[in-house]
């Protein structure tokens, strides 16, 4: 693979190059690992990299690579540059002939979102967006049991993301975090708590329950000072055929750190899941013992099993679930670069769900500058 | 004390008494157990009280026990009718110069509840309401953490109160369940499910923090075919200050029995609090290892080590929290009867305290009907 | 009622009066408070007492309450005073015709408890021992599920009772700890932590299981400087049977609190409880998911739900759990005093667990005397 | 590197790619992965590996490599065979002149262990075990927080590692397990339970308290019929310097999964972690708030945060340690290829190790044929 961003200092690129490696079947071969060329180069040597293949631009990588001979390019590219330049960087490899795994928000805008749809299906390749969370195991045990219909008709969703690195942020007297490109709407986009992870939160809803959003009732709220964009949201649903929700997320609830988590509650039954306990998930009936669904074990569905690296109690965690969406992706991208037929059933994030989360970071800030009015779901 | 409802086979009255009960400083001796009375005799029988002290109605009760000499009367009257009687007996025994202590919510109507705080002080008498969560010893830790300052200012109230004992009777052929009187508009009021689990959950919020609702953003629910009032309710807050605030109650989320639980996020430090794992309130840090203060301790507050029974270790419930709020207006009412001045600080809710519940419920609906708008909190 | 022990300061003995306050049907009416005369008055005076009924010495009590009509005096006596005295506390009340309730370790000696045992079977009086920790419900449902063979065989005990009060003592240049009558071999025994809480572990165990000890091996130390008795003991177990298990008690395990827990492995499914978190009971299974037994609930053994007092979620702990003892001792002893035929199936602690608890401490001792060598358990 | 073992189906040779693989810094190039050269070649296929470098033998793959020129040869072996074949090819490719990290237990007997020794000395190369529990970053933690003093004197350590997954062997009718290599003393050695995973429960006591046992009593137990080696053993421990201990080992307690855990009570504080739950270290105290250490947090000790590779709440697991050891011992393995100077506090468990652990196998097993008699810990 080829990597665009996530030179030297950058979390994410870290994260999803270890994706990459974990399972030996993805090798990192060429990068364009920072808009400054110089950082570029140091990074590819940091990877080991053929000093030819460490490119000073994108689009120069781009060209370079799809001049190579079939078996010595890249077969897909990971991008993870800010969001910004997400649509741009997707663009161009797809237009050169290459899939792509894009990180999240997908783009800078809906509109943008909408084009690179088009793009996409017009090239044939794959793209797939790491909405990581959906990697885990037990996320796809929770999967199947909606679908097997476990849990009756869905009633009420709660799916929390708080999050407390921001906080210190409010009272700092110079802060760095104002300064963050996050919080830039010229570089984050018209969100930056809701765009950067409750993304997440609804992705994870709509991949378990299949759920879609009808209205929606919402409030942002910048606490640090200066900011424009919020650092904070909560969010009231409606979903289609009549269940209920509540959405937030944050990055100023000071002393949590990645606490994503979920309940789903049904007629029949209920699930509960933390990201920060992810081999755990725990099923609540009204009239029987809780069960507690644990990783790696044979009672589970296939694509809980499928995506397991190790057996039970052997704990797994955030690098395994990254790699289980890089791993789906792989299996599309062998087969798209091989002319093989595409496999069925593939579970990893694709345009339509990068789609989806751009109409929801719109549909979310319209209804919050509105005071919160209740907002029809805008069309992805 | 006496008792008006609470017979044979009633929750609540039982709790009271067990409450009543724990220490050995009060005890039952004359009651009106039910409309019915017969079935008040019998229960009277029940708890081995003098069948001179057992009543056929609470306007009987009243008269009776106000002629009985100061020694022999009973010095308050506990209150644990249905909603709609609330108003009607805490006035009987009020006027007939009785304290009271009464069930939650306070009133029928938020009119009532104004009424009934003329009444309370007019009459000079000790008025308590059992808002029992309060009487946790470690919520009165995080009281007592907030008004130190080790919080900072608050940003964010997360309180969440889902119970599911009531999923069964929406897909129930013949629902016993709609015929609860909590679902009766006529005997429970205006809502069912934020009236009896939510205005808990404000109260919870506004003991610790102290902070006032300026705004909400409501929308009831009734999942139950053929129900009219509420059975969950999902709430966005503002206080006055800035914080903001998420607070749902919810009693068809299957599997989950009775769990209360607050999260507060200040600016310098958080709080956790599980009303199903009441011994523990759990302190978070942006920049330190999260704590865990444990019930009875010497490291608590004051007013948590006073309203603890056991050491540490043995833990201790909702019956001895229960107690804990009887026992605090049990010290009032020992003051009131023997004509001693009233102690300072005093902590079990009053009036006020069941006048801005009936201000809540009123609040939500009106903010429901108008399909979530904000609406400014009706004064109390 | 009446109680020998348990003035102003003591803690066991308010435990012992809340939980018998608790369901209103047992009254403190006398007692011999103190072995100080004037301190017995002065807590008779805290209990609202007749001071006619706050005697002098216990033997003045037995003789007065013996002397008074049948329908006037004490139904049973609730003995709470150290353990060098309670055979003779237990034996003068057996002999004065009364019922007994005594606190733990049941005697000074085994041969104490062998002959209280026949002072008990001649007198024919019941006589109840507050082993408390059996009365939480879900103590209840696990016997149960192990009577019920749902564990299949029994492979494997492991009981864990870690505290650290006294964990500052070993530091502590004047340790008022050393002075503690707990480590005083005339007035606790043999043993300090085994005789104190290692007997809780061990009837836990029987209590559930029913097995046998058949040998042990067992290594009690003294952390505490100047301290001759154990305030620390790990022993290794053969059950009659083939099962195997370690069962260990610790008064200086720093931190924890009064942790007492047990795994219970069986050939079918294995048993996990925790004193701190009663109101859960976790049941394992090799190929199945865990389940959670939570207690309230309509699935649960007719035992734990008869043992039950507030509806599930609202939790029930220490206290709720030490008046199911004094609830199942009461209607044997009100049996007893009506003369009517003794209920079946009472669960209570008895002079036979007494007896038990005893021949455990002598084996450990014996035991951890002769090096950890395997030793038979004393023939109880 | 090259690797010894590890074929199709084999679980931790898995485990050991992945874990080298993770960080892009170490490249799978050689192996001989089955003593069966047909599967050796299919699993060098799965593998991507040049044919040339698949081997049919360890001893023509120690031999070839040799003979490749140093810069393309491997430069270190990862040795995941079954235990009774630890010794020959660790000595094979030490005396070839290459790197080692091998699984444990590090050889077949404590005598094979000691000649390992010597060789491993006298080779002048790196030789690394995969005690991969204490590659754990909380694990460090624990083991700075020792070595700071911050527990005082250690008083009492309870190491548990209950797994339950051969409890269904004990009623089968026909037992796969019963021929497990596992539980065959001509490959495993003279303990199945103690040296698989009792060895990974000593190493990860002694490795955060440094502290050595001084004499243990022990009991080990076959509970599968027909099985000649322990699946279950319970150990007594006193360390030198007055410290007790309890140890268990158990692969029949049913339902649990990998649930080794360690407990360190100190004078001044008490240490507890999961390893299911490796992300948090609690911390107790007699008389302060419990503290939970979070991964990923800047308050954590240099080594904690080392080995680390993604921000507090993005959880890490089992093969993330994993690769802790791989990088550590690579980073001493580049030093040693390179002829650097060997960096000082190099982190991952050695050869000494490696004899602490057959050491303790053979106290173990002596003590339990002993009925468990004090047994003086064998020099290792």
């Amino acid at each position: 693979m080829g990597m665009v961003g996530g030179g030297r200092g950058a979390f994410i690129g870290a994260v999803h190059r270890m994706a990459a490696n974990l399972d030996g079947k993805i090798e990192l071969v060429a990068g364009a690992f920072s808009a400054d060329p110089k950082k570029s180069k140091l990074s590819g040597q940091d990877f080991h990299l053929d000093p030819n293949r460490v490119y000073a631009s994108y689009e120069e990588m781009a060209k370079a690579e799809a001049a190579l001979p079939a078996d010595e390019r890249i077969d897909f590219v990971s991008i993870v540059v800010r969001n910004n330049m997400h649509y741009a960087v997707a663009k161009c490899f797809l237009e050169h002939g290459f899939n792509v795994i894009c990180d999240k928000p997908m783009t800078f805008t809906l509109k943008e979102g909408k084009q690179l749809k088009k793009i996409v299906e017009k090239s044939g390749k794959v793209f797939a967006l790491t909405h990581n969370y959906t990697g885990y195991p037990m996320v796809k045990e929770a999967r199947d049991m909606v679908q097997k219909g476990k849990l009756g008709r869905i009633l009420k969703i709660v799916t929390e993301y708080p999050q407390g690195y921001a906080v210190g942020d409010i009272t700092a007297k110079a802060s760095g975090a104002i300064d963050s490109w996050r919080a830039d709407p010229a570089v984050a986009g018209i969100s930056n708590c809701i765009g950067d992870i409750g993304t997440h939160a609804e992705n994870l809803g709509r991949y378990i329950t299949g759920l879609e959003i009808e209205e929606l009732c919402a409030e942002l709220t910048a606490f640090i000072p200066g900011r424009e964009l919020d650092d904070d949201g909560n969010v009231l649903i409606r979903y289609k055929g009549g269940a209920k929700g509540i959405l937030y997320a944050s990055q100023i609830s000071g002393g949590d750190e990645n606490n994503l988590n979920i309940r789903i509650y049904g007629e029949k039954a209920s699930l509960e899941w933390h990201q920060e306990h992810p081999n755990e998930l725990i099923v609540k009936y009204a009239d029987k013992p809780r069960q507690i669904y644990r990783r790696g074990n044979d009672y589970l569905c296939k694509a809980a099993q499928e995506n397991t690296r190790t057996p039970f109690g052997h704990p797994e965690a955030f690098i395994e679930a990254f790699a289980n969406v890089y791993l789906a992706a792989a299996k599309a991208i062998a087969a798209e670069v091989e002319g093989k037929k595409m496999p069925k059933n593939l579970d990893f994030p694709n345009v339509d769900d990068g789609l989806e989360g751009m109409a929801f970071i719109e549909s979310v800030v319209k209804s919050s500058k509105a005071k919160a009015k209740w907002t029809k779901f805008i069309k992805a």
